[in-house]
């Protein structure tokens, strides 16, 4: 079975390609469904297969509401427990890094991207929870000089994803296979039965 | 009178001394409420006062949703054709660069944003105008590797304002007071008189 068009076979081949699997994003109790969208867009745009939030009680997470499609291909992986969430990316190997503003907090742009990396991001009231950036292995933030107290959650969190797309597309990080081959199966198989 | 609290006054003295009156974004008929509250959140951060759009007939805008008060420190002007409006932006000598996919753009990580600059951004659905596209002096695009065809008009928008907030602050553009003393004043009045 062939994909429809050269168009898409050639869209698969570069996903498959390019996605990175040691760069993820935690989200804590971000919970407007144009924000979750926004962000699992993102996160397919720079070569992003999974991410990972815990959701508040209140709020039954049934996918996103956008057309784009990116669910298709973003998993979001729903987790109970923020702290055995975030213990598992440690034990991934991964440096979490919470967009937080604290005292210690340094600007996101001095980090080191192509290390494996997980992103935390706080929900839209209140932010990052103090149990997630306690576990953080550091606080990064983005400058502004206006009035506002804070960027919106899913622009915070592409500014900081394409930093890491910059940097790794200048380590030469983008263009060879790295997912597992079940995961490879899985993608072309979702994209020959549309 | 005095400001109520010195991280006011503060924060008042940095907004006065980092606006980029030369930076700009005109937005083609974007009308979700969500986006348009970002896009301004976002120009705020980067020293943006002003931004300008033109919104679909059947859109009565009606100022923004967000409680992040962002729209107290940056205006946005309607015009009512897009053309003339565009005019006005290159009268006042800014290259205008459309964020548009097309056979011609370019990274938009290629351009020199510290020269007086207009990004066009189009509507969630349909893009940037035939005619919007034809008026631009230059097409960027922001590289993607996923599945999705495209990112959330308020992510495109905020990754290529941090792009020129990146450039104008390594250019030492940001500092000193470049705003005109009767904006100076009203800032300083809404500042005093919340
Ligand atoms: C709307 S903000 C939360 C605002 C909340 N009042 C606070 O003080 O944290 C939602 C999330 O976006 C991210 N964020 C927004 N602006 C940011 C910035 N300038 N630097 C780093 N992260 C930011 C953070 O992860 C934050 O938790
Ligand atoms: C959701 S997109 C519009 C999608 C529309 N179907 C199209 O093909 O243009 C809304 C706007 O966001 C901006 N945008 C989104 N992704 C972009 C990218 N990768 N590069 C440049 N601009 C982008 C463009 O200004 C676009 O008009």
């Amino acid at each position: 079975m062939l994909p429809r068009s050269p168009a898409r076979l050639q869209k698969i081949l570069t996903l498959l390609s390019n996605r990175q699997p040691d760069l993820t994003v935690f989200m804590d109790q971000v919970h407007k469904p144009h924000n979750l969208a926004a962000i699992v867009r993102t996160a397919d745009a720079v070569g992003i297969g999974h991410v990972h939030a815990v959701f508040p009680e209140d709020v039954k997470f049934t996918g996103h509401h956008t057309s784009s499609g990116s669910k298709r291909w973003v998993t979001t992986h729903k987790h109970s427990n923020l702290k055995s969430g975030i213990a598992e990316m440690k034990a991934k190997g991964m440096q979490v890094l919470a967009a937080h503003f604290s005292d210690t907090a340094v600007d996101f742009r001095t980090i080191d991207y192509t290390q494996p990396t997980c992103l935390l991001v706080g929900s839209e009231l209140v932010g990052v929870s103090d149990e997630a950036a306690e576990i953080a292995d550091q606080h990064v933030i983005i400058p502004m000089v206006g009035m506002v107290q804070s960027l919106n959650v899913s622009v915070a969190t592409a500014l900081i994803l394409y930093e890491a797309q910059r940097q790794r597309s200048d380590a030469e990080m983008y263009g060879e296979c790295k997912i597992p081959q079940a995961e490879v199966d899985e993608i072309c198989f979702k994209a020959l039965h549309p």
